[in-house]
């Protein structure tokens, strides 16, 4: 027997296992949320919220230097921008998230929680104790990710950063050397930079920050860097990592042959899913990788349909927007089953993270994405005609800033008009991207976004030059 | 006979004028286009364009103000912003517009246009000449608008600033009075109030700003006004203005007895079409307002339908977008009746000013607007629910700004359940409009909006609050 029965469990109590058990509770269902770490997740004390509160300085900083008539008094004031940080971190204390899920109403149970067999979980209490939970409708798995350390001789003993200890930063290191040019590389470079890092290296792998989006967009935020300060070294990896105590320099040895000395090394080579240690082998699954739902979000691999896994777990998309849409779907298709209701509404279905999933990169230009790139489209098949519009000729743009760099493109399915993905890099373009979001979500053809007139004298007119370059 | 012959004659060469002499070319017509003033009109040199350079480091400054970490150096330099206000308005050297139009390829003539009977105009030139024009398939009348000064005793006299010398400003009156609480007269006070007005006093007839947008806007923006220490007095107008000669201060007089003592006095209180003197007695119309236009741009009132009427002039509304909008309605649909292509093609038809006209005002905080408010909505018969939300509330305001304050309003047609409107009233939400411009004219379902997922943390995110307040 387990001590208590819920109607549903949730294994994690990021945004996203809150979510689910909020949408759950919405639907008549209880629900208890097990977190071993604080209430609130990875996104709240070490992800999207530092490091936002670390970037909005620097963005609004860029904006000030291209518009004549303003001047600042001087550098960023460090020590207030992470007395901000630790406010919007909430000084790493989840009171008010344990609230927020007592008000849901939902139980919080603190603890290390696995699954133990179908329909029921194990929590291993910080006292050591262990205590056993039934659900009478659905397991949802919301563990959430973990960062990668590459395998490089010395890296893990060097005792890294990660995104916890960057966004978490209380004294910026002078010389930082950052592994990985992909969002965390780019933003905590660029944050660090702007706080007082005084010599940057960020090493990338490839040939182009950002390698997902558009070449375009790496291109322009690499020349961003390159014009802050920051060394941007392509096509350079560390083979060995040498740091003699904790308080050394650290010595990063290249595959060039080269060696970089720093005070803090910075890695950001991506995550691997949290499923190692959940309990999954009690119900036949293997704990080998994400754990694969279909559009309800719930497991593929169990044919008794109780398990749901959603979030950066369940391998569809690592974005914080994304797994609480998920976490929507979850709860409302959950609470629809255990009420025998139709389960096959348009909202119990995840649509965007195959049509439209939008992406912000908060960095000096923006990189904001919605769908899919150019190369992605072809690849998938469609019959792409694409359109690019160079954003320093908008006079909304002009109007804005002195020296405005931006670049916008439209990706169109040309067997339907309609819009397969948009990407704007630009200065405070981050709103901007929720019309291409909508318009391509929306499957919004062409010839209707016409008539959705952008405002004068806007950034948005980028709109209009984007369909007259189609030849509206 | 006439001197030249054109397919299509444009009586004005605002943005409006010149996009439609454009368009028409592009259609494979030739086309002239007529300006007694400065090509492009009253919004490139004394409306939208330097309006927004004046206001544009005003709100960054706000912005900069509400970030800790960072700080001004001081207040405003003035000089600095007129002087790129200057270059904003090409120093008032129509050179540059003129180019544009002979690159169309249009031919551009100066001077003052009127209609002289079917498919013809006259132009008197700068040198008192007379030139006669003909016209193959139309004449565009693009004429756009001056400003209104009421019949107040003393006013016109007084030498009132309008838009255009407000925009123009070279020398910040220490003190300004400001009649009207419309679009013009809360952007300009603001602006000139940032820019050193050091008593700014704004006049307002009724009991809000802003008295056509959701209550809610101007009410933010009179708060935000009053913080800034420009004095907003409602329920007054001016009785009788003295001045005695045009050095001396100005005095206003009021209707409850007090007088106002200023540098200036800004008239703000709408505009009249320009169709006076444009020879519509030539052809049988009068000259008693706006020229009432069918969706194609077409005058209704002639029967052979060879005039348009486009921009301000037709009354549909006074917003150079949606003046742009209908030149490349009508631009297109003349080059197709002259053609004999299909003429209703769905860009040949006026959608917009009907269903979801924009408008940003680019005050602190900025007021959008899409579509109708809820009282038209309901005026309109519409069955109507609206959702607010306090937008201070969403993460990525907090991660903005301290002391966010912003507002949000959507407005539902419950039987179709499609937006009808949608209403922001925060810091740097201009952008963000075109979200709603996109859901409002292409009449997205807002189930269908519910998988237009907002990226977190950005303040796109009202988009879920609001679509959740609803029930979503």
């Amino acid at each position: 027997m387990a001590d208590d029965v819920f109607d549903v469990i949730v294994i994690g109590a990021g945004p996203v296992g809150e979510i689910a058990a909020a949408r759950a509770v919405r639907g008549g269902l209880s629900a208890a949320v097990v977190e071993r770490r604080l209430a609130g997740g990875e996104c709240a004390y070490y992800a999207c919220i530092p490091s936002k509160a670390l970037l909005r300085p620097m963005g609004l900083s860029a904006e000030v230097s291209r518009m004549p008539g303003l001047a600042l008094r001087g550098p960023i004031d460090t020590a207030a921008v992470l007395a901000r940080r630790d406010e919007t971190v909430s000084g790493f204390d989840d009171g008010g998230q344990v609230s927020w899920i007592g008000n849901v109403p939902a139980t919080f149970v603190r603890g290390h929680g696995r699954l133990a067999g179908p329909l029921r979980a194990e929590v291993t209490t910080p006292d050591g104790g262990v205590r056993t939970l039934g659900a009478r409708h659905a397991v949802i798995v919301a563990t959430g990710s973990d960062p990668l350390i590459p395998d490089v001789p010395g890296l893990r003993e060097a005792r890294p950063w990660t995104n916890r200890e960057a966004t978490s930063v209380q004294q910026v290191p002078k010389r930082l050397v950052v592994i990985g040019g992909g969002v965390v590389g780019c933003e905590m470079s660029q944050a660090l930079h702007a706080l007082g890092a005084q010599e940057t290296t960020l090493l990338v792998r490839g040939d182009r920050l950002l390698g997902r989006t558009e070449p375009f967009a790496g291109d322009l935020l690499a020349k961003s860097f390159q014009e802050s300060g920051i060394d941007v070294r392509f096509g350079r990896s560390p083979t060995r990592v040498e740091r003699p105590t904790p308080d050394d320099p650290v010595t990063v040895h290249l595959d060039d042959g080269s060696t970089i000395e720093a005070d803090e090394i910075l890695v950001a080579t991506g995550r691997r899913v949290n499923v190692g240690d959940i309990g999954l082998e009690t119900i036949g699954l293997e704990a080998n990788g994400p754990i694969a739902v279909d559009a309800s979000m719930r497991a593929t691999g169990l044919p008794d349909g109780w398990l749901y896994a959603i979030g950066d777990v369940n391998g569809l998309n690592m974005l914080t927007h994304m797994g609480k849409y998920q976490a929507r779907v979850c709860g409302d298709v959950i609470a629809a089953r255990a009420g025998g209701l139709p389960d096959d509404l348009p909202s119990h279905r995840d649509s965007a993270d195959y049509r439209g999933a939008p992406q912000v990169i908060f960095t000096d230009p923006e990189v904001c994405v919605v769908g899919r790139t150019e190369s992605q489209a072809r690849a998938d098949g469609f019959t792409v005609r694409t359109v690019e519009y160079d954003m320093s000729a908008v006079e909304g743009a002009y109007l804005m800033a002195e020296n405005y760099t931006g670049r916008a493109k439209m990706v169109v399915d040309e067997d339907r008009r309609v819009l397969l993905g948009v990407t704007f890099v630009a200065p405070a373009v981050v709103d901007l991207l929720h019309s291409a979001t909508i318009a391509v979500n929306a499957e919004v053809p062409i010839d209707v976004l016409w008539h959705a007139v952008p405002s004068f004298p806007t950034v948005s007119e980028v709109w209009l030059n984007l369909l007259e370059g189609y030849g509206l």
